[in-house]
């Protein structure tokens, strides 16, 4: 058992946190008050007192087990990473227990759970008391953080400038959406709402912050009523100008955000139709102000809205993908000249070098998550993070793995190649490489009914691989923000996520990422950013959809087996290639890139 | 409006069966105290009040308006048997609305809404609450079912005789399936189990009735513990010697469940560890005996037991198919012959002649289910039922779709096919004809990870159909039993059934069943039982699942445009048909019916 897991049960046996109650279970998911996936330094808890840097965790210890919660894409990594004393508890397996099952399955009755109440939300804790109705354990909210306690060196948390998003790039007004906002609260009798999720705030208010890395949000509450929108945030953090761009809206600090909502709620309590919408993921601390006969619990609808973008964020989006696409083919070029001139380089350095091509780029803010440069084995590790001793050297023979996208003042980014430089490439790996490839092309050429949920195209992604007894342990897709957060609700292509508000509907981003990963050798992931689209259909239904691409960046031909192919393959294989070849050399053109050119008329000649 | 819905009315504003109490809302699901997806004649009382016969329904009365909840299989067959005054409502679209969201959006506070205690499953209740907690709408159970007030000529139930199964045709005793029930209850920590699916209880006895038309189950309830397994049943059901097969089971009245269920749980109360099983789908009635605290709620582990068939069960099922298969050909045969020497038949004389052809074969006892024969527009209807009037003339000329099944001691059937005797076809009916094949083999031949969930399964079933703008508005696939009920739980193909428990297994059944269907023109459908089998990959992995045919009755060829199917689909094509040619010929044989053999040889020639 690790130091940190004794001195954390010390503190559960001491009760000094609890006014002398004993606690014999602490409850720690890795989040932040705002239910981010990515979060700041002085969030990273788990990590703190595990090891697992997963972005995915629920942490329960108790006097006699530590266990932590992740999924497919972290089991390896979390087995490697757990410091003494942790054992994995698996999601989205057959058999798999969830925390409030094990729980009650496991806890002695007259057990304390104690959580932190900034920390679980809503939903959450409704699950929680609906598993131990009656079981006579007690959940037991702690504003003070145990994790806290123990970590003597917790980080400060940043405080980063707000910058204000204009029309040409939000392409709609803050009170349009505040309006719109107002029209889905009417139409479920609700006459306010609590925004909690930081990407809800920043696109509703058009203002983007650093105050997490890759996600450029603020940390920020919002209320909205009727007659009133109210923005919570440090205000020391708002540029110059700030009022008239946000006219109409009650701006106050952080921290103020219960006061107002319980002042609200105690005002209009003895009305009848009185109904907040208290979002699932609202932290317990906001949303036990309200009493629960007056809570409308269902998703934000804000995430709905987000969701399709608008003309403006669309031309923004496709112009993004050209100029990320530029940098990505630019690395790849630089790569295979490194390599093939007999140079041994790093995973640390091929990620720097991307970095650099990216910053070059018009309208480049940031990168949009941790760039992944994976090397062999690393490579067989979906979500690999580098750390300061991990970097692998890198050389022609090695398969090459990089998932990595940008942050664009018109868009944001994501794609994943895997290469391989050398030509001395297994038979094997080239078999799983045309698999994966065929899962991501059936995906990306289905045409579907709109409406449907994307969880109903992720096995075209894997029959392939099925059909040979291979499968991938994450889900195939994700929406994406428009200069907003990488992954966004509620639209995904996964079995895990499924959300009954992410219905499909054009103007609607959406990643295709299959993948394979063959432990301890080698992984492989073919990933494109797609834009949903109407398309035409035999039958003349004008409501079927398709993906339209808007990742640009040639996919390697020698690692294909064409005959594994069929013609159908073959040909979306080959018009994409020459939209990229079409669209990109057109860019390098204007930007005088002669190499880029030639290298690319290469890459994109039919297969 | 209709009298009907008029005396209704009345009755609730009378308040006669409430203390006065004015109701405002009566809610009644289309079921009977056990949760059946068929029933009998007296608990159709939706079909009495609506007029709709289909299998699923929730219908809400209030005063104002007359709601209808029912699924895609039904949309159109529910508008044209509404009787005045009835709105349907979607299920399963985007924007439904549950019945429950319904009432918490629409129904003013201080509404009541009155619901038959027996009638609605624990789970619902507990839906129901959750929803309108703190609304101030009253849920009140009142035990006089409202529809019988009015309804003066409701039929009696049935009391058939019980038959009690072998070991020759069960496999397992049912000492040995109570000892595995009571494997599971340890497992949960539970001390005792209602079971109220009739299924559950037939299955666990190794008892078989016939009290609902088409299901061979009896009315009766389960309550089993640990030291003791009670059958409550009408003991003058039950056949001499019935003793020695139930030895060490307390057989008690039916309505005795409530009194012993409450007497145990009375009795062990006080015991910390005292834990019932109460199944989600278990009847307010029983389920409120029982303390929340007390109570384990998750669906009934016989459900999973029960989905794996057993060796002997196995064997039986494929015999009990090569017989059903043979009426069907046969029928098939006699069908042609009639059609083609000018006569013509009707739907009712086509359905009556093809049960005569069931009604020879071996352990034969009922048929699985209403025979859906229809014709033309009839086809289009995917959940057809005929009428006295409704059927049509059925010539050379017209696509007949013919969905039935049998029940046999050894085994249930259920098995589509759709064809067309003469010769002038529809270029379009042959195309969708096809694309409806090659979602029927794209399923049959996947190969998948053994425990995903059948939902994951389901577009493969739509992909050929999504490609040209098409779909069909129901599930792709059930589970049926072993002479049980043709749609049995917890597997499925299917989105709207997605239960958690239905994870895929060896040794479980499952039909696959695509259609297509052309509003007042024509339908199509074609289905086959399968088998649930482990199949070779190539990546060595001992766990992947595929589908092995039971139906063995030719697919039209003339219907099929090969040149838009794949090899791989041709070659399953032309497998199927191997394996339907060399075991239906030797059975033929064996029955000396050479007029079969020699069609069979035709209908089964490659493609």
């Amino acid at each position: 058992m690790s130091k940190k897991l004794q001195l954390l049960r010390n503190l559960m046996k001491s009760g000094s946190l609890t006014k002398g109650k004993v606690v014999n279970a602490y409850l720690l998911p890795r989040t932040d008050p705002h239910d981010s996936e990515y979060i700041s330094a002085p969030y990273e808890r788990v990590k703190y007192i595990s090891g697992f840097s997963g972005s995915n965790a629920i942490v329960l210890v108790t006097n006699l087990i530590a266990l932590c919660w992740t999924d497919g894409r972290y089991f390896d990594q979390a087995t490697q990473q757990f410091e003494e004393g942790w054992h994995l508890m698996k999601q989205g397996v057959p058999e798999s227990q969830s925390t409030s099952e094990w729980i009650a399955l496991n806890m002695p009755k007259g057990s304390v759970v104690a959580f932190d109440p900034l920390l679980v939300s809503s939903s959450t804790a409704k699950e929680l008391k609906d598993k131990l109705k009656g079981m006579n354990i007690e959940l037991l909210p702690v504003e003070r953080n145990f994790i806290d306690e123990l970590w003597k060196e917790r980080p400060e948390a940043k405080a980063t400038k707000v910058r204000l998003l204009g029309l040409e790039y939000a392409g709609e007004s803050v009170s349009t959406k505040i309006g719109n906002l107002r029209h889905e609260l009417k139409e479920k009798k609700c006459d306010s709402i609590v925004l909690t999720l930081l990407d809800d705030v920043a696109w509703l208010f058009n203002i983007r912050g650093a105050d997490i890395e890759y996600n450029p949000v603020v940390l920020s509450y919002a209320f909205i009523t009727m007659d009133e929108a109210y923005l919570f945030i440090d205000k020391k953090k708002l540029p110059e100008g700030y009022e008239e761009h946000l006219k109409g809206v009650k701006v106050l600090d952080y921290d103020k955000v219960t006061e107002i909502v319980n002042e609200y709620h105690s005002k209009n309590k003895e009305n009848a139709s009185h109904k907040m919408w208290i979002p699932s993921e609202t932290n317990y601390w906001i949303s036990s102000v309200i009493a629960e006969s007056n809570a409308y619990d269902a998703n934000s609808p804000v995430q709905i809205l987000k969701a399709t973008k608008n003309e403006v964020e669309l031309k923004g989006m496709r112009q993004a993908h050209i100029r990320d696409s530029a940098a990505v083919i630019e690395f790849l070029i630089w790569l295979e000249e490194e390599l093939n001139s007999g140079k041994v380089l790093s995973e640390k350095i091929a990620m720097d070098k991307l970095e650099t091509f990216r910053a070059t780029k018009d309208k480049f803010v940031s990168l949009s998550f941790d760039t992944i440069s994976a090397v062999n084995e690393h490579a067989a590790l979906p979500h690999y993070k580098m750390t300061e001793n991990s970097s692998l050297p890198l050389k022609a023979s090695d398969v090459y793995l990089v998932d990595s996208g940008g942050q664009y003042l018109d868009g944001t980014t994501d794609v994943t190649r895997t290469v391989v430089v050398g030509d001395d490439i297994k038979d094997e790996f080239v078999d799983l490489f045309t698999q994966v490839l065929i899962g991501h092309i059936e995906c990306a050429t289905a045409k579907f009914p709109e409406g449907i949920l994307g969880n109903r195209l992720d096995s075209f992604a894997r029959h392939a691989l099925w059909d040979n007894g291979y499968d991938f342990g994450h889900g195939t897709g994700h929406s994406f923000g428009s200069f907003l957060n990488v992954h966004e609700g509620p639209g995904s292509i996964s079995i895990r996520h499924n959300n009954p508000d992410g219905r499909l509907k054009a103007g609607q981003m959406m990643t295709i990422e299959p993948g394979y990963y063959r432990t301890a050798h080698w992984g492989i992931r073919i990933e494109n950013c797609y834009e949903i689209i109407n398309c035409n259909v035999t039958s003349g239904a004008t409501n079927f959809l398709t993906f339209q691409p808007l990742t640009l960046v040639p996919i390697q031909k020698k690692l294909i087996k064409k005959n594994m192919l069929s013609a159908k393959q073959v040909n979306w294989l080959n018009d994409y290639h020459r939209v990229v070849y079409d669209t990109m050399s057109a860019y390098f053109k204007n930007h005088n890139q002669e190499k880029e050119m030639s290298w690319l008329k290469d890459a994109c000649s039919p297969l």
